[in-house]
């Protein structure tokens, strides 16, 4: 049988000493960790850049299908990828907790594990935190900090008419990993008897349970000495986030439905649930790529890029954001983010 | 009929652009604020603090007897807090909420105007945060951020023996308060006709509502130019934090109970609950004072101060902490904090 371990034993501080004990520590901007009133950090003449999200159990993420360490890295992974949103680099975060007491030590330690392997992936400090009881699920708060050259900031707000617009990696999985989670979840509550069957789900599967942040992107721009005329990451779901910038930028974008970068997987995952890979996409969220905008000169920087796809351009505002579909027709683009989805 | 606004007729990104669209800007360092992926934020050669704290439902507040004002105002009020503990200026912070739809658009309202009634006060400038529904009661996550000059920072383990033990303000009211609000709420619980008898308590429950940080001390240092050896808030119970900078510095102390700056008003509370007001002040939390200790020559600097009391000295650690009662015995300090006081 496994061990359990009441929080209760450990007590507010000894709990917080026992799952932070064994913090390395990775950068020099890290002045001063966990252990006082506050952490300090010096970003030496950079800019510091922050972030922060709330996940709540049952709102955010379901335990009966998420494990604990995923959790963890996930809960760091969505963060930091707001960091790189923002052409930073990720340094420092804190993290809160409110456990519940179904949660023991053992399954906290599991969380923090995950804590920890994103963390010494993505080279960032834990610097601080907060922990407390909840009688009401498991809730997780985290804060990050980045730090970044004042002239390399890239903002929502500054896409011009004419930029390129591109994304990373691929989109779509995440959503549709949610669908089988949640199929088989539903199946086991009403047959507890019957194993639940993701076989050949595991790409879209491990989209959900386990994102990463685009910190090789980030990088690339960096050694390219490429500057995103705009960037943020995608969160809610491609076409919303398209919005965002079309809104904050005044500007409109075409974008071609046949440059969406959406993987075999995902495609097939899509027909199971005969669902459009499209719709997916554009509206699935939880991917954690980043869009941006970049100028046209920089095309042939990032044209030949494996992980970069060029999926439309930036128009002026009055024409709006639309999408021309494979069959050559023009749609408006509206928001259905990953809400819309879920309700 | 008060109006009722529900939250779902804004949506997400609605309700955040409601609640924060007359933001002021009070700092320079604030180069980025609300609106997208990440803050940006320039301490230009000052070092960051970053500080966190996680507020439940149920756990840190009752919303029976809260007002939703003064709980915007003193989530806030508790981060800066710590950032004073450090010996720094706060300068931002981000407000993550998760909202039970118990809570209308027109209460959160009233927690944002404390939220902002507190920015305005302290000179800090709101610049991101998160929103969530929650089914769970009302959650509250706050980091704040500020800045210090590297040779200024202030933490717990520098003490030294022979330093000054000094305090700010004065000490058990906030738990003493509590105390009051609950007995009310008891009663009220019992017999809905009552209406509560709070009369003459305005101190004690002023001191747990609307709790202020201890910005005046931090000014008062940088202009007599003293630089504490150690401090940090009194959040827990003077005798918890107590306990914290000894064992940190690895230094002893003494106290002397007839030094413990208690008001008239809290002795007289803690008659009413047959408590001993010293052991409210030791061991009631939520005080928000500032404990530090300070050199034997910066005695003559602060000795005329109307807010702080010199409570006791620093020992060898082998004399460990101990408090001289009014009989003149001596007994050990004990982490007796808040959250013993409410099992």
């Amino acid at each position: 049988m496994e061990q359990r371990t009441e929080v209760s034993d450990y007590g507010e501080f000894g709990l917080i000493h026992h799952l932070t004990k064994n913090i390395e520590i990775h950068n020099v901007s890290t002045i001063l960790g966990v252990g006082d009133d506050a952490a300090v950090i010096d970003h030496f003449g950079k800019q510091t850049v922050v972030t922060t999200d709330l996940l709540i159990e049952g709102v955010h993420f379901d335990l009966t299908y998420t494990p604990l360490k995923h959790l963890g890295y996930k809960s760091i992974v969505v963060n930091l990828s707001d960091i790189y949103a923002m052409n930073a680099t990720p340094t420092q975060v804190t993290v809160s907790i409110g456990i519940s007491n179904r949660l023991s030590v053992e399954a906290l330690e599991e969380f923090y594990d995950g804590i920890y392997a994103a963390c010494e992936k993505y080279g960032v400090d834990l610097v601080g935190g907060d922990t407390a009881s909840s009688q009401k699920g498991f809730i997780i708060s985290i804060t990050a900090l980045g730090e970044v050259l004042p002239e390399k900031v890239v903002k929502r707000s500054t896409a011009n008419k004419g930029d390129l617009l591109c994304c990373s990696g691929d989109l779509g999985g995440a959503y549709l990993g949610l669908l089988f989670l949640e199929r088989e979840k539903r199946i086991f509550l009403e047959n507890p008897g019957v194993k639940p069957d993701l076989g050949g789900q595991d790409y879209v599967i491990g989209r959900l349970l386990k994102p990463e942040a685009r910190k090789e992107i980030i990088e690339f721009f960096e050694s390219e000495n490429i500057l995103p005329t705009s960037m943020m990451d995608i969160s809610d779901g491609l076409s919303s986030e398209i919005l965002h910038i079309c809104e904050k930028s005044a500007v409109g974008c075409t974008l071609y439905e046949d440059k969406l970068p959406i993987m075999e997987n995902t495609r097939m995952a899509a027909f199971t649930f005969e669902m459009d890979p499209t719709a997916c996409a554009l509206s699935g969220g939880e991917d954690y790529e980043l869009i941006f905008t970049i100028r046209p000169e920089d095309y042939e920087k990032v044209r030949q890029h494996p992980l970069i796809s060029i999926i439309g351009h930036m128009t002026d505002a009055e024409e709006s954001a639309t999408i021309i579909t494979k069959g050559g027709n023009t749609h408006k683009i509206t928001a259905q983010g990953w809400n819309a989805f879920r309700q």
